[in-house]
């Protein structure tokens, strides 16, 4: 498949019916429609032997954790998902039919979280990569600068179940079942935005529960006493940690990769869920400690 | 310098002032005020081996490169610059001061035109890229599709100079004068959107004038005679391309990365300028003739 018909094929797989798009891939550039809120954006990268190893995942997995990953961002903004822009580097011997496959996957990861593909760039390269731009759309956009001491510090979902599927693929990249899964097909929190109305600061967990809690606590400028136990885990978690030789804690705390929501609020949210739970308050001062 | 270092320099660096900008770099995403206007978005890539060879330009160039490359895009479709956001693969042995001349020539690009560098990603891998995502604001955006049977085709500024300019230096990686420098420093025509007033398509000279045109006569599904003599060209361009060995025509006519503006419109600007020319007329039809 030569370069034209590989953007041509691409091309076909990208039409939207949103009517947030006006212009979506084909022309200089992509055009949407204006908006009250504001324009939040963000981009992300996955390069071949530095994020993934061609073992461990599907070429639509790639072009799924580019998007999801990259949309996590805006979650953790509070914004609405809008679109996203693919600028793929894919080496000269892939085949045309694996960079539709990441673009499939790209594609799919956009639609599931209720965004377009808008645009892209093709570009060759010794290895693949993907780098994901999104735009999302925020009436009240979220900062990681707001925590208070006294506000509770509150996580979405379950911790440490990425890390613990990436470490399964690393040791046997034929492994399967829902810890693999969560590594492979992230899902960023949209779904949480309802419960940030009260929140004062949010970060989504990329690098780590402890990693994302100290960058909001240090734009913050404050503390946080941290309850090591209450830190949600997958029902199996611990069972599953241990048989493969890792501290089901340590994985939770600090096992990146998740697109969980960090939160911190003055209370609960109102529309209470279980899927949220209260892990520590905030503090003055610029501790981060753990009990 | 260690990533963590690296990545503070690079924030020092990208500071801004513009009002748009309600969050630049720092946070999981950049935040820009609401606009009444469209938002315009854009993606393009440098690559190292595809793009440039180290030895032809300095880091800072490409920096400017990669940002003047991605906002030309904006231009051709009657937008206003607002912001850029940086993906970057670096190779670990790069040095963080060329890393950071990379950003430094992208923020030199990005001010230059009136958008700031809100956002960006750092990642490893073998060879360095840049991956450019730019927003504009257009209030009335302007598309390739729409060019009519007896419009002019219009070019702003001269043709071929930035692909003489690289031919030079890849026969001579220290060549210096205003071809090289056009390769090197190339500049969106932003200045020229007030012309765009009532034209009816427009593309940016990026693939080459044949090309480009080529895309705006397929979107509007309309032909054109071209008037090959009239393409605008600098001064001295015939004879420095001669004097290499390349035929200024052939370089006027194919050579790309000039990053002016083919337009299209019923009449030449209003406020008429010495920048633009006539170079032909869209025909009933779906051919390309040049005479």
């Amino acid at each position: 498949m030569d370069e034209f018909a590989l953007i041509a094929r691409i091309r076909e797989r990208l039409q939207t019916a949103d009517p947030r798009v006006r212009v979506g891939v084909g022309d200089d550039a992509a055009v949407l429609a204006p908006s009250a809120g504001c324009a939040v954006l963000s981009v992300d990268a996955v390069v071949e032997g530095a994020h993934f190893d061609r073992r461990w995942l599907s070429w639509q997995d790639v072009g799924w954790r580019g998007v999801a990953g990259a949309l996590s961002d805006l979650a953790a903004m509070r914004a609405a998902p809008v679109c996203a822009l693919l600028s793929m580097v894919l080496p000269e011997d892939l085949p045309g039919d694996d960079a539709l496959a990441i673009v499939d996957g790209a594609a799919e990861a956009a639609r599931a979280h209720g965004a377009s593909v808008v645009g892209g760039n093709l570009a060759r390269g010794p290895v693949v990569s993907l780098h994901t731009t999104v735009m999302g759309d925020a009436p009240s956009p979220l900062g990681r600068g707001g925590a208070r001491p006294g506000d509770g510090v509150f996580v979405t979902g379950t911790l440490g179940a990425a890390a613990l599927g990436w470490r399964l693929l690393a040791r046997d990249a034929e492994a399967q079942g829902p810890f693999v899964r969560r590594w492979r097909r992230p899902r960023a929190r949209f779904d949480a935005l309802p419960w940030l109305a009260a929140a004062t600061a949010c970060v989504d967990v990329s690098d780590g529960f402890a990693q994302d809690l100290g960058h909001v606590c240090e734009a913050s400028e404050v503390g946080a006493d941290i309850d090591l136990a209450a830190l949600p885990v997958a029902p199996d978690h611990a069972t599953a940690a241990a048989r493969s030789g890792h501290d089901p804690l340590l994985l939770a705390a600090t096992g990146g990769e998740d697109y969980e929501l960090i939160f911190t609020a003055p209370a609960p949210p109102a529309s209470s869920s279980a899927d949220v739970t209260r892990v520590g308050t905030i503090t003055e001062g610029a501790d981060v400690r753990v009990t």
